[in-house]
């Protein structure tokens, strides 16, 4: 399968925070952030493949910052690398000033998709090229995280994470 | 401040899947269950603290089975340990079966909240006490997953991390 | 068919009341609610019986608290009392205080459901074993209510409905 | 406070059963219609007496027949007779035959709701004057129904429900 | 097909404004209300020929008054005029003050709807008699409507438009 | 001001067609689509004007092709061209082939937003330099629009309407 560049994949979704979205203190509910990013990676995901995609994991998601009520949410996804049947996606989510216009940068959330057939196996998908700077840096990442998270899973003993490993003693 | 146990701040939710929460194949949206179980384990942190919380991040999550439009989802969460003001919970979720009853375990997802006064200022929870077996267990984990974040987030060297070391160490 | 104790159908869910479950006031709306205590009690019946059900009847439901804007919300219910294929759910509706957690009863609701077949037929339900005090107040009390029920459908005459006449003579 | 006809808090309103609104077997929910007749029953109290109104209870409410997925639903709600500061709000649920354009009768709802001032204290409300058959119906049958519903309450004799004991003695 | 009048066709819909509805101001967003004013005229449109309806077009709709959270808004839509598979559908917003009950206008919406057979082919519809001196307005000015848009369209030369050629002529 | 051009307004949202987004056909209702295209057109005035934005109008949408469940939608808006406080907004819309990944238009639509200052006055914007070609023809084209709808509100003498004029006289 031919590779393809991270951006062929890129999602983009603009919402407005709406009263429900909230909670007590006015701030938008991680839930529904996590709703949102979901389902903007999951069209990543499609894009890339151009097949049915299920969400197989969460890896990592951080909330930086408060977002409010009636506040501009975009939500960037591309998908970062593929392995077999999976993407990982990446996703950036940014918030906008209402009087200046200009992006804040409020998460970053990374999804695993698998690609499914209509029999519900999985089926490979084309590998990833990266291109820009930022889009080679997370493919690189994107091993260390599966090492760690077929670890975490008891999929892959930790003296197999090569890459992982390294992160320890390169560091001591 | 007195510990609790996890069992006090033990939230449960039934909820039966909706035809607006399913993909195309008819199967629960992973972002859907990411948000249900964002607004139970935020209940369990609410009551664990008495106090506004907020998600700070989402460390884990697996989608390891598919759960269909109607089936009947139930999401049970309690606070597996606290850290100053940080307090880590873990869910479980269950699907019932129609004819049988009988609950299969289909997810399990870890989250942290921080609690937060009014002026948005971090403010310190209660200790958790685990009594049963599996509570000691997630106890425990806590630690080496709060250092895992910490050092993704660069907020920690590797060389600090012992309990995460000592995984690598142990199992070469 | 096998007796079943109530506790066997115990259903629980917890909500957050959000904006739009509100009125002028800040308060649940009452359609809200009913819709909520409709879906749980659904579960409850289902529960019990393993079977489709479908809500025959609301017979009585009283609002004797207002619940808030981002109130904790919890619904419990229990099959109160079977008759051939109808079952009566009984609700307890609970509020939780933010500061101290002691949870306030709200409401008490009664729903009555029927079970069917795949072709829509009625179909007979386990009877109800009731255990503790309260499920054998609840219990006899159906009795009366099954027949209040009937009567003002015009399906009984009141002079054979035992139960609900004794009421009206103990208390002259 | 001049008293009114029930005509002047009809109020009427359509819907379409959407797959949210639906359950297995592709009927409405039952708790999905307890909130339209909610809501819908709520508007007539208001034009009736022009102030804020709460949901006091749901007297009875049977579902006869069950409502498919995208049938059109209408809603009919008038004030049956007021007492103090409570109306009794009846509702008439019809729903469109897709060929003939035949409206079929589905269900009767009886909701009681209250007015309430700024402070939250209860307020007289006008009384009704029917006028029609079925309205002098409804409103001679209100205070059967009051009477039934303080009894349950707890907060009448039943040696003081005369119409209701008449109702017990001349069926005998 | 025998002509039918507009009030045969009549559909109204009573909602109350809730927060997820309205803007950082407190107002109805448009979209939401375009919404509502679609689904009511679909029904009226079906109503009108008792066939699969789809929105054709939205012929013009202006915002005049805004309208606020809790507000309770009808929507009262009519067939205007047919024209083949075509139905003009008219309709018109009120708001109710909540003291004196009076309503007020807020809006005019026209939309245009087609019917379908179960292949999806266009079908014709009945044509429509007008009644009132409104209902005559509206069924003349359809035509002009429909010349614009079908120039708009570039389906009609401005030539052959004489109807709305005369617009200009008289005016000069 | 300092005249924009229409690209810095741009604003993309991609969206998939749910249950509840659907008509009886599995076809998106055309009122859901208005919402997406109005929300997505005033966050595109928002981004021009840095200002709370209302919709003061929709001039023209057409409904050329049916949109299915779960396909996936893309509205992308800019300001066409701005008149004193008043922005038109053009929006196309497009879906995606699951296959092939192609884009099909399905839908233009303009609207127009008004902005408005916190005492709810209107308030000059910025005017818009067109840059491409289609911008140009669109920009141009929002004068007969404006002229047009002046006219149909009885703002403007058709003898005024130059450019509308000129449409007929040039094609007679």
């Amino acid at each position: 399968m031919k590779a393809k560049a991270p951006s062929e994949s890129l999602t983009i979704t603009t919402r407005i925070v709406l009263p429900n979205d909230t909670n007590t203190l006015g701030n938008l509910f991680g839930g529904q952030l996590l709703n949102w990013m979901d389902i903007n990676s999951a069209i990543a995901a499609h894009r890339h493949c151009k097949r049915v995609v299920v969400t197989a994991s969460v890896n990592n998601v951080s909330f930086n910052r408060s977002i409010k009520l009636s506040d501009m949410v975009t939500v960037e996804s591309k998908v970062s690398r593929a392995f077999g049947s999976a993407m990982e996606v990446y996703s950036d989510v940014w918030v906008e000033d209402h009087v200046t216009g200009q992006k804040i940068k409020c998460n970053e959330a990374i999804y695993t998709f698998v690609a499914i057939d209509q029999a519900g196996s999985t089926i490979q998908v084309p590998p990833i090229n990266p291109v820009t700077d930022e889009e080679i840096r997370r493919f690189e990442g994107a091993l260390r995280r599966r090492q760690l998270s077929l670890i975490l899973a008891g999929k892959m003993k930790p003296s197999e994470a090569t890459e992982l490993k390294a992160l320890f003693e390169l560091t001591e």
